[in-house]
């Protein structure tokens, strides 16, 4: 009998869990590599940050979701090493391979534009410890400004400055907001935490670059509703631990979040192959990688172009369109079919929530905003979230919150990661 | 107008949170100091270690507890010094004070019998960070157990130590024999997780002492039946990173989790008044300590007789009553009434739960178990519960695990404070 090809995947987000899932019960044998022993469900990180959700409701064991197929090990372990000559992956828990197949899905990190060392000021939501950590900061604030002696520190401990004005920083505004004035409204003695200040900073002349005018408008004037102070056409100058420095001026502020940006997660550059400016693989019409037989790279670590030849952005239905591609690809391949046609991304709609009742949803023909994108927002988050108790229990905080206004998992849990702080 | 007494709490746990709410309202100022943000159900902290509830399912904030007391305020601070001279309370937050009646109820700590270099090899579920450190020993400890080659190894990465017969050791060691047997049994290619050896060790010769003797032995019966090993009779000699020595005998473990015992958290000695050898303060019957008017310790900190002249166990239903009668006590006093009669402990009923359909109960004239005592746990837990979404969300949590015997927070996330492992 004819060895069974090996396929190794690197990540198990959307384009690595799609892929493994694809080639599940194919005649392959199949290891996914994760550095953690959950898959995460980004899109909703902003809400464990402000307190709405808590970690294990957007987070599934890898094995849990892979379990029933026989031919899929998962292996909990760091990448280190990629060695393409002997087609070996090296990892904190041991080397693997040699592969067949090798499918790179490492995803993306927040990028600072040439600035790291911002990153130690302003947080960015990407991993439930980015998460956990922002939730620390700006819990933390609010009850150092409720002891604060000082006008003009309460001022700053109630300043909460988000950068960027994509999905990521309108919906961490709009979340912070309500948090501020629904949810800590009533708590506090010695400061009222409606009076938070609440800035989103976008370099561009417009919030939601990616969404048609009529979208980014809705947004802006919703976030305006709700009491963000958005600042258009200004990039951030400097990050310290005091604040930030917009057009020149200080604004003083305990709690930065970051969402302007994002890069290629380092691990994709072990392929030793050229990387775009944002460290990215440009792969070919079938994901793989030029000169590098039998290897992909998918999701936010790759470049491919749609049909007019623009790349395509950095979602996660991209990821997992991919991932699913590239899964039935290799499965037919080990069932001694020939290749398949060029992947094609299919645009299931582009969406971004302000707040209770207002969200925007982008069908490329269709433009909808307002409640009902709202709620067609909520659902669609509730079909994509892997598991069904996760569902169900996501479920039960959106109603709780909903009708009450209050966040559940208001914990201050402070970890060694979190960003240095006054 | 006569000044209102400002009363001041230490400590937001069963005793403390009770005492303010029982002052609330009432002519006086209340401030409420904990290091936390949280109130924590500590007796169902084993759930949260064993993977199968969220934090946040059992912790609600201090703030939102007392938000509706509008005499009441909270501090978030760790206390440093108590002045009971001037009648100030340092805390990192700053100085609060002068009181005029201060409540001192900071709970407890385990005690590891002279050996405190134990504490970095065994861990105890004594609060959030706890037990996520346990979790993710536990999660971890399989995770390498799957992808180790060495059998000896492997043998020991799948033995799970539980130090201590009591109320928590059985209810630990039952968890985990639930979480190996069902909820992982199928997602590890490597291993069989339901051949983890899962051991209880206890120092005396019968689980449960503080049970009746039918209670406990239907506790290690069932305990076995879960393929739990029950060692009695033999304490725990050494404990080092590679394992336990017990009756001369090394058990190599990858995990060792402590309920041996407890002693009073560090803050009461600051007082300055004799403690007892758990670190503890005998208290007169109206729990006021002697020689310090206006100070009044209570829980787990206090060592109080019962009518007979028994020192009462350190359950949560002891410190909630204590709470509940220093404050109404203290309300009366604000109010110009006197002193009430000593405090009298109204035992609810002691029980303990070994896994899904067993658990005791002892009322004292009636003792009850398996599936009728397993519901009437689960009941009382529920209604004990802080904060009704708290409640729906582990009726949620509980149901879904009984329907399917999975395990919902399965997250390996390591904090900076975890035990120091090889």
């Amino acid at each position: 009998m004819k060895q069974q090809p090996h396929v190794v995947i690197i990540g198990a987000g959307f384009a690595g869990l799609a892929c493994a899932k694809a080639l599940g019960n194919a005649p392959a044998r199949v290891t996914v590599i994760d550095r953690a022993n959950y898959h995460l469900f980004v899109p909703l990180l902003y809400q464990v940050a402000t307190a709405a959700l808590s970690p294990a409701d957007i987070a599934r064991p890898i094995r849990r979701i892979l379990g029933r197929y026989k031919n899929v090990d998962v292996l909990l372990g760091e990448v280190t090493d990629i060695d393409t000559a002997v087609r070996w992956v090296k990892t904190s828990a041991g080397t693997v391979g040699p592969y067949d197949k090798l499918v790179v899905a490492t995803g993306s990190i927040y990028s600072y534009f040439g600035h790291p060392q911002w990153m130690a000021f302003a947080r960015g939501p990407r991993s439930l410890e980015d998460a956990r950590a922002i939730r620390t900061e700006l819990l933390t604030a609010f009850e150092r400004a409720d002891n604060a002696a000082d006008p003009a520190e309460r001022d700053r401990l109630m300043t909460v400055i988000v950068v960027g004005g994509g999905p990521t920083g309108v919906e961490m505004a709009g979340s912070v907001a309500e948090l501020a004035r629904y949810a800590l409204a009533r708590d506090f003695r010695h400061i009222d935490p409606r009076q938070a200040r609440i800035l989103l900073i976008e370099a561009a002349p417009r919030l939601l670059a990616s969404f048609p005018q009529s979208l980014a408008d809705y947004a802006q004037k919703e976030l305006t509703r709700l009491g963000v102070t958005v600042m258009l056409g200004r990039p951030v100058e400097t990050l310290t631990a005091k604040g930030a420095t917009v057009g020149g001026q200080m604004i003083a502020a305990a709690t930065i979040i970051w969402g302007a940006g994002i890069q290629a997660a380092p691990g994709v550059a072990m392929l030793g192959v050229p990387l775009d400016r944002a460290g990215r693989v440009a792969v070919g019409p079938d994901l793989s990688v030029p000169n590098l037989p039998g290897v992909y790279v998918l999701g936010d670590s790759a470049v491919t172009l749609d049909e007019r030849g623009e790349p395509l952005p950095a979602l996660a239905q991209v990821a997992a369109q991919q991932g699913d591609y590239i899964g039935r690809a290799l499965a037919a391949q080990a069932r001694g079919k020939t290749a398949p046609k060029p992947f094609r991304f299919h645009n299931r709609g582009n969406t971004a929530i302000i707040g209770r009742n207002a969200a925007v949803f982008d069908f490329g023909r269709w433009h909808l905003k307002g409640r009902l994108a709202w709620f067609l927002w909520a659902l669609v988050h509730i079909y994509l979230l892997v598991g069904f108790e996760n569902r169900l229990q996501v479920v039960a905080h959106w109603l709780w919150s909903y009708l009450t206004y209050e966040r559940g998992a208001r914990l201050i849990m402070p970890d060694a990661e979190s960003p240095k702080r006054d």
